[in-house]
């Protein structure tokens, strides 16, 4: 494979005369592709049904005229505001009952059908003329699903279509329904709320205390299916017109929706990375690292990403949107370090990256985003993005091609325990996300390589160790595949602790073959009341109390059970502090024969299936194993 | 007197074949009460005018078999869904303007008549058919009026009562009301708020800047009325068909409504009691004290209640759920130590009460409350809570009868001092609550036992010491009552300072027969700049510049007088904090010619007419007037 | 000029019988002037079209007869009851959507045509009335512009105003506008944004993520210039039946409309000065500072209103409303120190005030401001104002007249500025209000006098030192009139950043001529990350990266140029903490050739024409350039 980069922009925000220089620019920095045109509606529909492609055609033969290829976007993020004229009922509605409205982006409820034909329609229009077209290399389906809080809308469109979701979930009376079945697997007869007729079921927001948590559960898996057709349904039209690759580019930590299932209609996954943005606001860091790290971005943040959008593009994904410089939406926007963008850049090659486009090629002066560094300034003269662009892009010249590599350590990560989780964290703040971070860091702080993985049975094997925390629900063949797996595998706390309708399992979780232990009860636990550990560390936020026969590997400093195992089963009850997850992480490589490495604080590796990759996010040099790493630094070996 | 225990259970909820040995479980463990049928609506009446009550005929059939005593509740805190569409508007209004969708409990405002109209014909099919049952022995009213801050509503059917209600308050013109009365009451000269007709009144919210306190006032009491008025329906028609005493279940910190007024329908008075729940989300407690009581509760927070309710039930009061575990609804929700179900269960009786029920016998693996403990696992295993409740059962069995004792200190807490301070705190987050709080638990640090009273006139008698801190208003009936009572009676501050209306008074406040002092202007303090008084401790948050002529017990540093007294009336002329408050409860303890104590931070104590009962709310041992209190301990002695 | 007092009265609020007395003792207390009526409407037209002015023209004789001169305010922040009848929609709605109902005041939208026929009525029967009545010697217009939030308004009548302004301001097709122009300017390219009809603009609320910048930029401005024709509206009509002068009172940081435009139709500028009450809720002050000032205020507040207001009146202001006690309304209310009304009654002299005027003559013991101070008590004794107004009347007895001078610094405040900082900070919490201010210290502890001017070119000359941060957008004329003014110039950050349309211009930033630095990027930093500075103190918050050949005055640590310089132009890159601005003022004030004195803390000065003023805001004495100024004190010097 070879890596390659690229940058994405708007000829339509600029003068025609400059493309063909834009075009030299980006070609004579290196840069292979080019992503155009998924803001573009307006311009391609200005009215109802009048189309006007003229400056496209023209856009996309300069670019490839220039050597480029043209990754196009589907316009789909933002509707022009006649359409909201013709479909006043399209926009989302939010918690608060209020609809959200026209003046920025992705202003449409999934849901809402009239929306979807009038999709159909404009996607249709561009597959038709350039299906074929030789620049047009690959596709992008819409922008950031999700980004703005934007997956769940409580819209009428989105009720209409949550019954008819309900009604195919709880099947009968071909097909009206079975009401009955809905309302035991809710649980409906507590307080009252059994429903005579699924046209009586509401969206759960505003009720007077907490709503049903199995009635959101069932809202929020619609509401993800929902992404999933909106996607599908351009997927399709395209792939009639053309052969070019499909991708997504999706969010950090948008979690809303299942990314699996997205991507499996998809060639590609692609991600939007803004380390410095996303450090500010959605980052689980404490305020020293936001400190520490703020011109550099967390060390593991986008590493996470990276691994879980590998998993959910089958092998192939990008950067689509890396952040050159200051953004313009974080609560602070500082610039990176000098290094940075080309620290990011590698970073997401030694994960496996094909290719990292740079957002944007050149900052615009109008707009919601004007503050939004771009490798060029709005004067066009060139920023600090560029510069170190061009230097990855010599080194790509370089470099050899690669091929991806299984890593020896699975990490699960499962939406729908995401969704679990917010439902009902029981304990404030407690989040699924964080949980399998805390886990995902503390294994690259042992210097673990890790694919992510969703909670597929079939996806197990060829590991030594699977990492597993917090799996609300586990189908029985799940909790079978894990224990065939032949890996160290590491679970708990909350493992299995619903069913598939978020209620209780009896007899009691995790009730997992080959592992004696029952959760008699939990607690969640104040953060000034951490429970100490017997070795070192805590258990902080949330604990199980076990009733086991298994090994006891780890107890409180009173001698209750925390960590036991029982052959290649290793449940942990509760949710550990740094310390006491940097022995456990050892404790399970040990047990699965991994050599685990302790790494300083502002270092990470990773290999690929020839290369390990070294970095330094500190501001310090750093000693390591036998080398030096200079501050803000990539180090390249050979694999031994 | 008799002490008892009971639980609540849902038979709904559970396969009819293990009813029987529920019952017999229950029964085992000494238990002699069983709630339910409160949250059954819908199996009740499963569609508008069918009713289905032979699974009820049938569950209390089995309990009582098994010697259990029936209390049957009345299920209108769930009204079904189909409810909503016969009587669409029946949803309260929150104060942003949004109804209260369907979907959890408590779904229906007070004030709507359609509602009330469903309410009485399903309360009386339940007292026609349960009310000579051999086995209800007592009746509960709907469930936690005003939980999930369900007293308050906005609607239209809000609104139109609330001028009925003003036209009943300020009558005239046979009875169109006299809008005159109206705007002299509330001062609408001011700003040009007056109407020309009550039609033009509308609901205090959502207004420019603050509404008229004087209009919210009004707001509140109508509100509290409504909840009277709804109760009281019920009341009426199961009175007409059974004997057994009924009751309803308030909550704590619940002070949107008056509790005495509901109370007085009522034949008992009981509450739902979760020490842990309720630390974590509305005892007025420190950080630290959360931190140090997490897993106790606060240690005077429950037995305020106690006292409360007492009055309440005019001597007969219940705790009617008690928590036997973790619960679900907090923002953390530890387990209670091992003891502390025992001590709580005791501390009720102590406090007079004639039964304890916990709250649930199993806990439910479905919907809202599926993380709340119950006295058994989901899967029927014993929980601790079942443990401790049969040891409290042994105990119980072997005390002798008892009989209820006048203390001999009073604290007033009057619901209407609550909203007038609620309205119109002066300081951010001053509450009328707290200053009580605050004095009550001064008062129990001092040893004594303290019943609280409304502010009724009739009730003064034969106290030696009635502490009456933040009355806002104060009829001049109330100022005879306390000057006559013989008591030692501790004023101040905020006393008398509004009238009925809620304008300021002239003559100036407190304006107390007997007591020469003046108000002559206040001021709210920031946190960070207590006044420093002459002898120990500052006042905090509020304080008022007295003009008097009487005795000065206590300055300022400065010199300005603080605690005035004349005769028996003690004024205070601030918000003192805990070291200021030790030294006024000493010094009108002796006033009072009572003994006081002073009891360390985690003991307290309190008698019944022949036992004085000793509380260890601590982690440690604790030596205590020659006494050791083993940790998380109760103790009993003979009265002296 | 001789200077004055006097007072707010509500005649409406008391009975008839005490209105000569409460005349009597204003006058004796040695007060001029009463302003009254200006919440009366329900008292002036109780019905439609019915009018009473028989009570007012009775009120007006008699304060007239005790000597009195009369301010009269129109009614129109109160319209009465019946008016939302007639007008159901003139409510303002608020931002989430929500209409604000009536029950307070200031419930109208600005924009509504209906409500300003009635205004326009109601102001007409009062100036015909009492347009030559020889009591009535100066006018109010309203209460209180944009108190509550209430300028902007996103009502129906507010968008049909919006887009007729929008219309104006891009015309076109004589005159349905030029959506074309509107388009380009607000670069709705982006996001697709472009609108094909005025009609389709929508105001700026409830988008689903950020509106466009400029979109918003424009609403501001239409939202001040609504409030300029609301009340010029007023003036117009006044002016027709009167010659006396016209005042509005405006509050302290107000910022929403522009009050230069505002106060060029009047001609009197007063504000109500509320020195503890600001302090708690809007003055930029650390915790420690609103600790230290919680009984006098701060020390700068007062004083950069008196200055900008002062300007505003071009020349005439006052006080009209003057905090004479605590007020009701701020998170504490603390009471004053005794001295405090005399000193913030002679700082507002200091300044150049003609009057001030106390809020209010009498406590009312009613409805909303209950509890805010008068200089009478509810009872009608004298409270603490009344002791410190007589004692500064008799002192202005004493005083000679005196003549405004202009100072010999300017500074600049820019009301669009402050929009364009609100709608686009960068960096959370970042304020052009608080640069500003934090400008304006820096200036007062170096001891000087400072006028504040409007962005106007015609006014900057006569200065020495012009002080202009952060001014967003900068005409090419206000430019040059800055080069031109023979003043040493302080600019930056931010200046010229954006073009009127809110976009980036290239040339990039600042673009001044004859300062060769250019803007690269900036970069908003946390607030835990400061840069630190070569010489002292650090940039916070907000920095500039500069490309110049200009003179390098200043660095950070790392060597890049911070303060640059070229002849008489100064710019900073950054906001500066106080450290480093101290020794910024200094240096600009020695490049302006002006002494700067380095004062205490609690110290500060301000010249008249011929009299030095001297306040201590410390409550312990202070030794400055020689003098011993008492704890909270006023200490007078004729000029040197
Ligand atoms: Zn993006
Ligand atoms: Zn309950
Ligand atoms: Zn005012």
């Amino acid at each position: 494979m070879k890596r390659t980069l690229g940058t994405c922009y708007y000829p339509e925000h600029w003068p025609r005369e400059i493309w063909e220089d834009d075009a030299r620019r980006m070609a004579e920095a290196g840069l292979t592709w080019v992503r155009i045109g998924e803001f573009a509606w307006s311009r391609l529909e200005p009215e109802p049904g009048r189309y006007a492609f003229d400056w496209l055609d023209e856009a996309i033969a300069v670019l490839g005229a220039a050597g480029l290829r043209v990754v196009l976007g589907t316009p789909t993020a933002t509707p022009p505001r006649w359409m909201i004229d013709r479909h006043p009922d399209m926009l989302a509605v939010d918690a608060q009952g209020r609809p959200r409205k026209f003046g920025s982006r992705r202003h449409y409820c999934f849901s809402h059908e009239g929306y979807k034909a009038e999709c159909a329609k404009i996607v249709t229009r561009l597959a038709e003329r350039y299906g074929r077209n030789p620049h047009v290399a690959a596709w992008q389906t819409d922008n950031e699903y999700g980004c703005h809080d934007t997956t769940i809308s409580y819209s009428d469109a989105a009720r209409t279509a949550f019954r008819r979701w309900l009604r195919a979930r709880y099947p009968g009376h071909g097909n009206n329904g079975d009401i009955d079945a809905l309302n035991e697997a809710w649980g409906n007869v507590f307080w009252s709320m059994v429903y005579g007729d699924f046209d009586q079921v509401d969206l759960p927001n505003l009720t007077v205390t907490e709503p049903n948590p199995s009635h959101v559960l069932d809202f929020r898996r619609f509401s993800s299916d929902q992404v999933v057709a909106f996607n599908r349904l351009q997927v399709e039209i395209i792939r009639a017109h053309s052969d070019a690759p499909i991708a997504h580019n999706y969010m950090g930590r948008v979690t809303d929706f299942d990314h699996y299932a997205v991507g499996a209609d998809l060639d590609i996954a692609s991600w939007d990375s803004y380390p410095l943005g996303f450090l500010e606001d959605r980052v689980p860091a404490t305020v020293a690292q936001q400190r520490a790290y703020a011109r550099q971005g967390d060390p593991d943040f986008q590493a996470f990403h990276h691994d879980l959008y590998r998993t959910v593009g089958r092998g192939r994904w990008w950067v689509m949107e890396q952040q050159p410089g200051p953004v313009n939406w974080a609560p602070y926007n500082p610039a990176p370090l000098p290094g940075m963008v080309r620290l990011w850049t590698w970073e997401a090659f030694a994960h496996g990256a094909e290719a990292v486009c740079y957002f944007r090629w050149r900052q615009a002066p109008m707009a919601q985003e004007q503050m939004h560094a771009g490798l060029l300034r709005p004067d066009s003269a060139e920023a600090q993005g560029l510069v170190e662009a061009r230097q990855v892009a010599a080194e790509l010249a370089e470099a050899p091609e690669v091929s991806p590599a299984r890593a020896p350590v699975a990490l699960i990560f499962d939406y729908d325990a995401e969704w679990a989780w917010a439902i009902q964290p029981h304990g404030a703040g407690l989040s699924y996300f964080e949980l399998v971070f805390d886990t995902y860091r503390a294994l690259r702080k042992a210097g673990h390589s890790v694919d992510i993985l969703p909670p597929d049975p079939d996806l197990l094997e060829g590991y030594r160790l699977i990492c597993a925390p917090g799996l609300m629900h586990m189908p029985d063949a799940l909790k079978a595949a894990l224990a065939d797996s032949g890996a160290v595998v590491l679970l708990g706390p909350r493992s299995a602790a619903r069913d598939a309708s978020m209620r209780i399992p009896v007899p009691l979780p995790p009730a997992l073959p080959g592992l004696d232990a029952t959760v008699t009860h939990v607690e969640s636990l104040r953060p000034d009341t951490p429970v100490t550990l017997k070795r070192s560390g805590t258990i902080r936020s949330y604990r199980e109390v076990l009733e086991t026969d298994a090994e006891v590997l780890e107890t409180t400093a009173e001698g209750e059970a925390v960590v036991v195992a029982q052959d290649r089963l290793v449940y942990v009850a509760g949710w550990l502090d740094s310390d006491a997850m940097r022995w456990l992480i050892k404790l399970v490589s040990d047990r699965a024969g991994l050599q685990s490495l302790d790494l300083p604080e502002n270092v990470r590796c990773r290999d690929t299936g020839t290369e390990r990759f070294w970095f330094n996010y500190g501001t310090a040099p750093c000693e390591v194993y036998g080398k030096t790493l200079p501050p803000v630094s990539v180090k390249l070996e050979a694999r031994e």
